[in-house]
């Protein structure tokens, strides 16, 4: 089963996407405007309960952000253990994770290009899983952090790299430009620990493999991170969480392999699915 | 006029705030569900020029966060040039500005508890004023940048100050926590560039004044922050951008003066009003 967010013939769906094209849920459920507000609402196993022996209703649609309207999006930041060798600082494993809130602006949808901006052309990719909290809940343990999500996606968490260090603190100007990543390109619902536990990360570009590694080496697993997170905020539905990406990114290289117009970037997880993007110029 | 968001008899509701009570404004704009809404929709105009000769409906109510449905709060942070020195780590003045995200559940309203939570005691205040965008745009000129700004309102920035420096890089964790810092009490139309260049701010704790400054001494003029924001993200009508705060936080003090139950803090700037809240410890 997989739930995106899509436009055809000029209007936005919420939908199911199957091999034949994708069955239109939201004119069923005109309570819920967007697929967040129905995730919002706990309705997200209503909207997958729902798809069966519903007909087709567009085949010739573009993705959106999965949930272009979402509120809260919270990004992990260094959280594989190589990743955090790259910054070579000497550090020791950190004690607690790095956590910085995203704009849904940032993020665009599968296939729609990232966008380069004329003031600095240092984009690059972050391959990453996320998940969407379905059950919200604060000072939730480890042990019950998976009952809280709904559903997975892709994140493709773009960045521009030299933005990031404008600041003596926080990367918040480097990880916020207009669709400079990318979510989705669907939901996934969350039935199966396994889902996540045996997950592997590859994000290609231009078919080259830049990063590959499994969620089990995470310095923080997802369930640390549910159980930090709603430590100081209540956790909602709808709320995304982007677990961190491994190492491989383009800073990383030397010289460093920034994206550029043309190229095409994947974003491949085991039972999710592949985000991918091209890479465009801003029109200014 | 002071445009606020307000409960009376268990319904939350918009509208303008005078000496004998509210006038009840979203009754009338059931379009716009909240004042959040109405502001995102270019509306803010249109409220204040209805509340002449409307009747009071509320002299009974309670302040909540002014905007609490507001999707995008950006913060500056370290924008005063004493406050900068306090870092004491020998750093030039910096080139661009910090900035942080906080989502909207870390604020609460006027005239409510700032929450101190059991997992630490570091609760901090910091003054600030906060502007609402009312036009949106990208790549905004210092000249007009105050013509995107719609109203003003003042920012009780509270902090679990342990936390803000938690992870190698990012403030989040120690910015976030549920209703630990407060927004109000109301918005005041901006039609007056003095408003904010002639601005002061002083911040109080149980009567004694622990900042005071002019935001003409910032180091970042708000011109500036939104030049430099709308660089990267298009601004939306209904954004919120706290400016930063003067000097005299409490864990500047040396022991630090952090806040404890029973503490009143009050916001207090020129032609915006004064925001004030009490302390509470958390129910767990």
């Amino acid at each position: 089963m997989k739930i995106a967010t899509y436009t055809a013939d000029g209007t936005q769906f919420y939908g199911a996407i199957t091999d034949a094209g994708v069955v239109a849920l939201s004119p069923d459920f005109p309570q819920w405007e967007t697929l967040y507000q129905a995730i919002a609402a706990g309705g997200f196993d209503q909207l997958v309960a729902a798809v069966a022996g519903k007909p087709i209703t567009h085949t010739d649609f573009t993705y959106d952000m999965v949930m272009p309207d979402a509120r809260r999006i919270l990004c992990v930041g260094v959280n594989f253990p190589d990743r955090n060798a790259e910054y070579k600082d000497g550090s020791e494993l950190p004690k607690y994770m790095s956590l910085f809130p995203r704009f849904a602006s940032g993020f665009t949808g599968h296939d729609r290009p990232l966008i380069r901006p004329p003031e600095n052309h240092t984009l690059d990719y972050e391959g990453e899983v996320a998940i969407v909290i379905g059950k919200g809940g604060r000072r939730i343990s480890q042990d019950d952090a998976y009952d809280h999500i709904a559903a997975l996606t892709l994140c493709n968490e773009g960045t521009i790299r030299d933005w990031v260090r404008h600041a003596k603190f926080n990367v918040t100007q480097g990880k916020n430009w207009d669709s400079s990543g990318a979510i989705g390109p669907w939901l996934v619902p969350f039935t199966d620990a396994a889902q996540l536990d045996e997950a592997r990360i590859l994000t290609r570009v231009n078919g080259e493999v830049r990063q590959d590694d499994t969620l089990s080496r995470m310095m923080f697993p997802i369930r640390r991170e549910i159980e930090y997170i709603s430590t100081f905020m209540t956790l909602q539905p709808g709320d995304i969480i982007v677990t961190g990406t491994p190492t491989g990114a383009g800073a990383r290289f030397d010289p460093p392999k920034y994206l550029k117009p043309g190229d095409v970037v994947e974003v491949e997880v085991n039972g999710i699915g592949t985000l991918r993007n091209t890479v465009e110029d801003e029109l200014v």
